[in-house]
């Protein structure tokens, strides 16, 4: 079945890059109403004059209440503050879903809060840019890309259809469902690791011309350190016991190889690449 | 002056993926002759019905005393072996090169036996593809890519100009000089380190569906992962003083990252990472 959206109303909490382009997805996608909450009035003047959004407010109470999807599209702390507050405003059977990078924390506080009458499906769609901030992209970033469901025993079958079908709808490329454990664990390692690695790459050179000695890689690998250091401070934190576990192992890996080479094992390096060759193949491009 | 190639003959050594897109650069440039020398038959006989060369031969007797230019793409030991074993056999004033990742060993270990009558200017493009061997690349493979030079005091300026020409005529960006010691130094981070991060990252993980949990980073981090092993393993070990530094270096700036993150520091973190990303965006796109 087709999903519909003509006849249902969102609300994009937060218009910073991800909220603009959800807000920008489902104007394209017909829902009857689109509207934006945000501290910044510039922000919310903007983007109506930009037909992303019909209407937009500053205080929850101000349309928290008649919106049947809720997309929370705030930082981890901002997010359940938000959630928090505004839990007794909500629409009776309204779906709330949020994509904060971190599933665990945000279910851990929400479930025990969460009014029986409406349904919370934490979600993290897998895409972004290295810049953050009020400057409104398009829908186009979600194109292909992987979104992640932790949802929880209690949501409704018809609305986790209906996100589905939404997130189908905005473009994204593959939707995984899986626990918030699993989310945070891989994770750490998918995306965090990455960040931390990239941030420590430039962290430990003090040439700005570096990249004139190189083909490519170094840009490549430290693209993501141009980074939106407080939403990633705050999600590193609250991951913290799977991130420094994945550190730990990527530090052993790598001690493998400075010994190797230290040691000249030139034989149990080029096995080992071998190896690592293989998998990184059946991870596909 | 607009360089001339139309009357210079030149040999490349080894048709693996750079050799074969320096053949097919040299080829559009017109050179009077572009001759191969490689081990493998089959792939000379490829090379030659697919107009990438005008001859090609197995043993460096053949053609090594007819070439004006010799470009040497070999891995390193290889470079070395044919450097020294074919000396007797250049050209009187024949210019040589090579891609070599490592510049000191080059030098340190040519610069003894070289004859005074041919002139060796050691050079590394920094262009690359993730698989190596003999498929045929072309040298849109080199188009915007930096080329470092390595010169020494006794290079002659017409055969430094020359060789300049024929970079920039092969397409590439920037091609920047500089001593071996210094190319091995920033090679190390640039480079080399970023191939271990790679993987070190695919080392670690035994999850081949791990990128279904991720948007871009991951892959994006790994690719060079499906790594070319025999040449990186021999390079790194030839670097291995400035590379272990390196690393070191790395696993100094990861740590203090999760040390921050253990301890739940977080303006320690967002501070850190301000930094990080002014200095990344100063090192351009």
């Amino acid at each position: 079945m087709e999903a519909d959206f003509t006849n249902k109303r969102v609300l994009i909490v937060g218009l910073g890059l991800m909220g603009s382009a959800f807000a920008a997805g489902c104007k394209k996608l017909g829902f009857e109403r689109v509207w934006a909450l945000d501290r910044d009035q510039k922000v919310l003047d903007l983007a109506r004059k930009e037909g992303l959004i019909d209407e937009g407010v500053n205080r929850p109470e101000d349309l928290a209440g008649e919106a049947d999807l809720v997309v929370v599209c705030l930082y981890l702390h901002d997010a359940l503050a938000f959630l928090k507050d505004s839990m007794p405003l909500f629409k009776e059977g309204a779906i709330l879903t949020d994509i904060v990078g971190v599933k665990e924390k945000m279910v851990e506080e929400i479930r025990p809060i969460l009014r029986p009458d409406v349904d919370y499906i934490p979600g993290h769609p897998m895409a972004g840019r290295e810049k953050s901030g009020a400057l409104f992209t398009s829908s186009d970033i979600f194109r292909g890309k992987n979104y992640i469901l932790t949802p929880m025993p209690e949501n409704r079958k018809e609305n986790m259809d209906f996100l589905i079908q939404w997130i189908e709808a905005l473009g994204f490329g593959r939707i995984l469902e899986t626990d918030p454990a699993i989310h945070d664990g891989k994770i750490a390692f998918t995306s965090q690791l990455c960040h931390v690695i990239a941030a420590s790459m430039v962290d430990m050179t003090e040439d700005a011309e570096v990249t004139h000695f190189e083909g490519g890689s170094f840009q490549d690998m430290t693209r993501i350190a141009m980074i939106n250091s407080a939403m990633w401070a705050e999600l590193f934190v609250a991951n913290k016991k799977e991130l420094t576990a994945v550190l730990d192992r990527f530090i052993g890996s790598l001690t493998f190889f400075k010994n190797a080479i230290d040691k000249e094992e030139v034989e149990t390096i080029v096995e080992r690449f071998d190896i690592i060759g293989r998998k990184r193949e059946a991870m596909g491009k």
